[in-house]
């Protein structure tokens, strides 16, 4: 087994070997696909064991993440292929100047380097990931979790082998073969071979990530969302995208989790809320939502007296915390003491408020009359994604190639002196 | 005495004063010239204060570097009113796409938030940085050296008089009174309050930064710049060219500390360099350049011997590292190993050559037959600017307004759900 270390130097040394090579790139993301389709019985086997191992530890839905299946593969082999058909940024020239003293100065687009990746789980991020980085030209190391160990490795070998194929070094997807905690503080620290790090992960992953990392590293996945129900909102649009938000996928983060709703419509929204989130999905066979209520909530409909610490809980459940607000700037004033910065809606009629809050509302999605479940590298028409940005440097909301690359400036002249 | 925690509150909480005002933001960068002129005399005595204090300390150039005179201040005045007429980027649509599902996705520039600098010495960027946090919407919290404290102070007030003239909270602009390390590690850890840390000085601060910061933080400055002589090149341009980004003004982090010569054209023109850089200044009645050669060079001429740090050192001084290389490859490969990412420079008439380095040499600024001292916001056109990024995340090269922002998505549907 291969240190840490010595994966990364090894990934570092082979990153240049993309430079230019727009067509090897692109021979080998199809290649890779292939590998993952005519490999498919290998790595079905390998998910097998992690299935099996992980069956007494996790629930039903940890094992469904877990779980890869004929079709599961087809489609990562699928979402190889729809980055390889992305356009291709590098060199693009995003800006150029010819100054006064005769330099032209341009500013290219270029990868960052070596990109690397910790994340947990679903073993199809494995070939997502190395998709995105190598169509953006970079290098990547991954470092996936224990529970997917067996699957992760089966993938990788299946993606080495398309990189093979199309004459291009495997080093250039570095698998970390250790999955404690050491190797990831490794990742952390890794100034000069890592140039970019994205944990994507739970709170905890991404806490130790902000505490100790050198490397540069962005700040992924936590996301408090609110929706805010204006005075002047369609009510019936209301209960659609209420629902959705908080219920059609609660363990993602961007399911909603807090409600804020104008004072004025409060009596004749609520009810109907608690309704539709309640008694109507028993009767579809669908599992009701918990509603979490603040006094002026409490006294129009029951439901369990909300803690304080209800309004920063990220419940990744069929849990929503209620609390009636005077207008819209009460609204915004909450969500600036609240968010975590990922994705918040106001539902309106009322074009100055749908302003005021997309103007003033800090988060990296702000929507007007839509779920904050559209936040996602597919649904922004990016392709897959490699994270979702909840901070304000380099890279915002859903990351895509563009996201991983960086720029230089080519100066040319001829001679010029200052 | 407010203290630093203060301070950061108190700024953050202002920070939502510039949204959407571009008319008193601009009010108010012409009232802070205005005031930076009218304040002149204290702005003056201040400085005294603190020359007076550093004179047994320091030497001519860090003394030249803290002395404020009547004609500096008016180009402090008139860098606010440069930047007051740049571009006003906030709200800028990066980019707009409408989805299949009827939803408009736009990418808008929006500000940081707070950004704090961490400096040393020149009371002049006091005054630039400011004005470029307030042009692109941002609130900005400035932590000086001790040795420019009673200037800075100053400074500061004048621009917080500025702000009142045009109706704008003062606290847009924090000023950190305490000038030990202990205020510095406070802005690095300030989670929640500091969108970006810019640290502008030595390389210990850096390097504390980059080992302490939980805030978002660009690594700035330092340049181990390298030029290399391809076998084409135009000698008497190469020799005009590097003593320019030698001697021009050596303490800068965009001047050349190391020379790399092709081994074909080696024998013909380090003679002619070693009689530029030294005999020629010293006849023109300026200070000569040490050579330090590698082996290959001082078999040709007569030079200081090249430790093997020498390759690795900013001299920041009348000091050359020369190496003799056999080819552009070679030269590529030394620059990889030595390089800080800052600004690197070939001369040749080869266009080959040229672009194998442009795309090979990993750092902000690559040069084609051109002085690398031109690595500067005002030279490339930026207005002023921040600081140098060395790191590749977010911002590289000179940082002006356009790196002093990010971005958010805003989403517009009508009741759209997933």
């Amino acid at each position: 087994m291969k240190t840490t270390a010595e994966i990364l130097r090894e990934t570092r040394a082979s990153r240049g070997a993309l430079t230019g090579e727009r067509e090897k790139k692109n021979a080998a993301l199809r290649a890779i696909a292939g590998r993952l389709l005519s490999e498919q019985a290998t790595i079905l086997e390998a998910n097998r064991l992690d299935v099996e191992a992980a069956r007494s530890r996790y629930g039903e839905v940890m094992l469904d993440r877990l779980t890869l299946t004929g079709a599961r593969i087809e489609a990562m082999a699928q979402g190889v292929l729809d980055v390889e058909a992305l356009p291709d940024l590098e060199g693009r020239v995003l800006s150029r100047v010819e100054r006064p003293n005769g330099l032209v100065i341009e500013k290219v687009s270029v990868p960052l380097g070596v990109v690397a990746i910790i994340y947990e789980s679903r073993p199809n991020v494995t070939s997502d990931a190395a998709a995105l980085a190598l169509k953006s030209g970079n290098a990547v190391v991954l470092r996936g979790g224990r529970e997917a160990f067996c699957s992760n490795r089966a993938v990788v070998q299946a993606i080495r082998l398309g990189l093979e194929d199309a004459g291009l070094p495997p080093e250039l997807v570095g698998f970390v073969e250790d999955t404690d905690h050491a190797s990831a503080e490794e990742l952390m620290r890794a100034v000069g071979l890592v140039d970019l790090l994205i944990p994507r992960g739970g709170a905890g992953l991404i806490r130790r990530c902000i505490e100790n990392a050198r490397v540069p590293c962005i700040q992924t996945g936590t996301g408090i969302c609110h929706i805010f129900v204006d005075a002047s909102a369609d009510l019936n649009m209301a209960l659609k995208v209420i629902e959705n938000a908080k219920a059609s996928r609660p363990s993602v983060c961007n399911a909603e989790e807090v409600l804020l709703v104008h004072r004025d419509v409060a009596a004749a929204f609520l009810p109907r809320l608690r309704k539709c989130l309640t008694q109507d999905r028993v009767a579809r066979g669908l599992p009701p939502v918990e509603l979490r209520l603040d006094d002026k909530a409490a006294a129009i409909i029951p439901g369990t007296p909300a803690g304080k610490e209800d309004f920063d809980t990220e419940f990744l459940d069929y849990i929503l915390a209620v609390a009636v607000v005077e207008d819209v700037n009460a609204a915004i004033r909450h969500i600036a003491r609240h968010s975590t910065g990922h994705s918040e809606a106001i539902l309106t009629r009322d074009e100055a408020n749908a302003a005021a809050f997309t103007a003033q509302v800090d988060a990296a999605a702000v929507y007007v009359n839509a779920s904050t479940r559209f936040t996602d590298g597919g649904e922004f028409g990016l392709g897959c994604e490699m994270g979702i940005s909840t901070q304000k440097l380099h890279a915002r909301g859903p990351m895509g190639l563009e996201e991983l690359n960086s720029y230089k400036y080519i100066v040319r002249g001829d001679g010029q002196i200052r």
